[in-house]
Order: structure tokens, then sequence, then C-alpha cells
């Protein structure tokens, strides 16, 4: 199994397979503080909205345990909010990452106790139950998920919603996952996916180590067009309480050429991915990372000195493009903002 | 002036600015056979549906006065042959290369000589004349095409559809160039364009150059959704007679796009690149590019090794989703069935 986060007892740290560098290398490293976490998360040598909230749930008790911390003779309330502002700084769009700490912070809060040791032992227990949730969403979304989709067929998705994005199994290819091991004989269309490639690097990586016949591509358009796809699924950064979705940049380019082709374009996602504090697009803050991502790459330059870069990481597609979201709790059609609240039951 | 394509008549040699190195180092290759001619094509030293037309025109010149040609005493139709078929089957989308070769071949045969000189002397004449010719098409698409953008607006384009896709000027470029000269005050986002990254390489570079501000992109679709675009103009490779346009992969997606959120998407050739023999997409070859081209950069691996790619170079936009094509003979618009024979002459 991949190792996308795996607590290791004995060592007592928090083993991440370092994303940046598959499907070339298959480095792990070890973090050992917050500090590690949060630099791993900003690196994105973790990446995916499920798994950064549960790395990022394990930072707050890396934090507690940190001996740097206990030095500085704080109260716990005190450790807690600088320990999971770091951590929650990492990233703005993923709203898991927020959820995880948040939980967490929130069952040491619970405690009433001034005890760092228990308030670590609590951030332990709850992030490894953070971690056993994730595992079990994704199998569900795929049990689920499988539903839709029919022997023989092919189908694509975008950036990397894998065991690589979660604690493991994946979203949108856990769908994929479930589907094979019902017996159905799939083939998967691999976005390769701008400007760091996660796409082919490792969503191709992970299927074919399943043994997928997976296919890289760069651009979906001429495939859809041309009925060589029978749907799509993506995975999700953040779902507000009307349906819009952000994910991976050109989420949305892909859902408005399935819109345009009849194509059903499904959205996957644990239900911890839905953030029913917000309800439109604009809401949602969207990351703005690093010019030379698309300026450069391996270290050649492949654009002039000094062009100006427009480079987010993430888009917004809005409900009436998505033909249904699948999650750990079963498929929620439209009308979104209906059902969402329906199936989170809240309603 | 950008050197795309240049005769050097004291060394008798066709000047090429090196597009693969652009825009880091500007090399000026040589090309003194069709040999070097046909290898330029192929490895897209010299891209872009009119340029490698121009350039091919003086390959014929060039394969006509090669003393190794020359020693093979064969009869001037025979190799002229030759030269023809290793120059078409450089490339197989852009009808460019096609027109420009027969259209040598054509004024040679029409000598009804077995001169090899006079009908070297003729190839010359006759490339020069496509490219002058390609250099006025370009201004008059700048002319008409200039009329649909207002001040202060934000254009998008998609590869490289500029000076150094053509004999100079550019087509879609040659639009914002003239809009520019007319006192326009306007900003262009170029979309990156894979794999081969010709909008952040080529098109910034050159729009740089003449004092645009350029913003590189990799994904369109938010910009588009959120009205921050005015409107599109690509270039072609081929357009049939019902108005299918085949260019860069990316631009069929773009078209959707555009369609899908009521922004006008335009398409900027010359009369030369319009393909009255065909009417419908599926007659247009799509060439299928090297693997390596998607799984590799910069002799770096970004794909899992063995994992299967596809990689046509070119997608095809159909007539429904194109507001207009400009062309040197004026602004062609629906129903193209009925108006591209129009405007070229044909009706």
């Amino acid at each position: 199994m991949i190792k996308t986060v795996f607590f290791n007892k004995e060592e007592n740290c928090l083993e991440l397979i370092d994303q940046t560098l598959l499907p070339l290398q298959e480095v792990i490293i070890k973090c050992r503080t917050e500090v590690d976490i949060a630099k791993s998360i900003i690196d994105m040598q973790v990446r995916g909205a499920p798994a950064i909230g549960v790395t990022a749930a394990y930072g707050v008790y890396f934090g507690l345990i940190n001996p740097k911390n206990r030095e500085k003779k704080i109260l716990l309330e005190e450790l807690l909010e600088q320990i999971c502002d770091l951590l929650t700084g990492t990233r703005p769009t993923a709203v898991n990452l927020f959820y995880a700490v948040n939980r967490v912070r929130n069952a040491i809060l619970n405690l009433h106790t001034g005890d760092l040791d228990k308030a670590a032992e609590k951030a332990l227990s709850e992030a490894k139950a953070i971690y056993e949730e994730d595992l079990a969403m994704c199998r569900a979304i795929g049990k689920y998920g499988q539903e839709l989709i029919g022997d023989c067929e092919t189908w694509l998705t975008h950036c990397n919603a894998g065991a690589l994005a979660t604690a493991g199994y994946g979203t949108a290819l856990g769908v994929f996952r479930a589907a094979k091991e019902a017996g159905k004989n799939i083939k998967i269309i691999a976005d390769e996916t701008r400007p760091l490639l996660q796409g082919a690097r490792l969503t191709a990586w992970e299927l074919m180590k399943d043994g997928f016949e997976v296919t890289v591509i760069d651009m979906a358009g001429g495939l859809i067009r041309n009925d060589m796809v029978q749907g799509v699924v993506v995975g999700a950064d953040r779902i507000t309480s009307k349906g819009f979705v952000a994910n991976k940049i050109g989420t949305y380019s892909l859902a408005v050429l399935c819109k345009y082709n009849g194509v059903p374009f499904y959205v996957a996602a644990p239900t911890s991915t839905f953030d029913m504090s917000i309800k439109y697009d604009d809401e949602i803050v969207i990351e703005q990372r690093n010019p030379d991502e698309i300026t450069k790459f391996a270290g050649v330059q492949v654009a002039p000195t000094g062009v100006k870069v427009y480079n987010p990481a993430f888009d917004v597609t809005p409900p009436e493009l998505i033909t249904g979201i699948i999650t750990d709790k079963g498929i929620i059609e439209p009308i979104y903002a209906e059902t969402i609240p329906q199936v989170l039951g809240l309603k």
C-alpha cells in the first residue's frame, strides 16, 4: 500500500512519500515537528485536500510534544492557537485542512485540561480517527460511485484525487478502483494537469501500480468531442452549500467541455470537503502560487524574463455543470442547494 | 524585425531563427539544402502554418540547386517530385505547406522546360512571391481584425500565430499589432500551450519585444468565466470549405469555453490556409507526435515509464463555435458553407 500518510509508532514520526519526487523516486520523508508538517504541505510533498487534512491533524500532535514549544511555558490554549495557525496558514483553499485542525483543537479544548501530555494524547487519537474515517469515506465513495461506471468504459480524471491525495484508496480514483474490484474492465485517461503535472506524475503512477490501463493526455477537448470518454470524475478541495466546487485549475474547463458534449461530469469528495459556512464561489479563497511554476520547469526557463504570470492553483466549477457529487453518504444530485444539506443531515 | 524566414542572397541560404531555443537563445540556423529545410520543419525549428509553407517553398529551390541531386542525372519532373515529396512529408496537418510546395511545383511545370537552372530560378522567384504575399496577407488580416478590438481591452490567444508563425507580423498577433498601431491600449493573455509551450516561449517573447503587456497562463477557463477576457483570436493550420478549423491542440476547448460564456472567438488566417478540397473535420489528417513531448521535459521524465500517451498536435473546432474568420480578404461570418466560397471568390 502507498504510504501517503503513515504514523510510525516506533519512531514517533509521520512518514510521507515525497510527492514532488514521484514517479522517478520513491522517497519517504519523516516529520517529527509541526514545522516539518507545515513545510511538507507548503512544498506539496503531501497534497490533495483529504491528505493535507490528515497530515495537519497529526501536526497538532507533533506541536504539542515539541520540546521547543514546551520550553515556552505558555498556556495550552495559547500554544494550541499558535500550532493551529501555523498549520492552517499553509494553504488556503482546501477546506479539509481547516476541518481536520479545528476538529483536533476542539477535541482538546473539550478536555478542559491544561495538561500538555493529555492534550497530545488526545491530538494523536483524534488524528488517527480522522485518518481511519478518511480511509473509510474513500471506500464508501468508491462503493457508491462505481455504480455509475459500465463495463469496458473509458473514464477521465484531472489532477490526482487518488490514494496519494487521501489517507488511501482515493476519491475519484477510489471510484475507479471500486469499479475494477467489481470486475469491470475500464480504461482511464489521466489529464497531465498544469503546472505541476499531478496527473502525469501521480495518477498515472498509482493507477499503473494497481494494474490499470492509463493514458496520459495534455488536452481533453478532442477526446470529449469525439465520444472517446464515457464520463469524468474529479476530486474537490472545497464544496459550498450551493454546490460550487473548488478544485485543481482546469477542472472548470473540463466541466464546460462535458456539458457542451453531453458527457457526465462527477465530483467525488468526502463529506469533510463540504464547507456549509459559505454559499457562493466568490467566498472561496483561491491560492495564487509562485509564477516560477509556469515560467520554469526542472530549472529550465520557458518564458521570457520578466513576463507577467497568473497562476491560481484552483478554479471553481458552478453547480449547473455538475452531474452529481459522489460522497461517502451517497451520490448527491441537483438541485444542490436542497440536496447537499439533506445528505449531510442538516435538513 | 524577427528573422523567422529570411533568404540570405549573399550566402545563398535560408536563415531561420531556431524556435526550439527561444526565448533563452536567439540562434540563427542556415539551411542550404532541401534536407536542411525538411529537418528544420520536422524538428519545429520553424513552425506555424504560413511559416512552414514559405520555408518549404524555398526548399524546392534548394533541392534544385543541390549538387547531389544534379549528380543523379534524372529528369527535372522526377527530381521535382522527389523534392516535393520530401518537403510535403514533413508535417501532415497545415495545408499551407501543401499549398506553397504545389504552387512552386506548378510554376516550374508551367515553364515546360527540362533545364534545372531555369527551374531553380523560377522556384526562387515563386518562393519570394509567396513570402511577400504572406507578409501582405498578415498586414491585411491585421487591418480587418483590429476593428473588432476596443480600447483598453484584454484579448487572449493560444499557441503562437505571430511573426514567428508567418513570414512576419503574424495572423492572430497581427490583429493585436494592428490594434496597437491604431492607438488602442490592449493587454494580451498568452496561453502557455501544451506540450511545447509556444505561447509561453514564443508569443510572450515576440509581443514583449513589441512593448505589449503580456500575461502567461496555463488554464484559460477561470479567466473566461470571470469576464477577464473580451475576446479570443487564434491562428489556423487548415480550414475546410464548411469552416472546420484545425489548429494547435487546446483550441477546441477554448472555443467551447468562449461559446459557453458568450465571449467572441475568432480565427485569423490567410486565404492560403483554406482547403476547399474538403468539407468536414474527419477529412483532416491530424499529426500524432512523439509521446516524449508529454512524458519528458528538458530531459527530465515526468510520467511513469511505459505509460500510454495520446499526443495529437492539433484539434478541430467546428464552425458553430467560431464567431468569425479574419482573413486578408475580410472577416468571414457564418454560415461558413456559404460565406467562405464567396469571400474566396469561388461563388
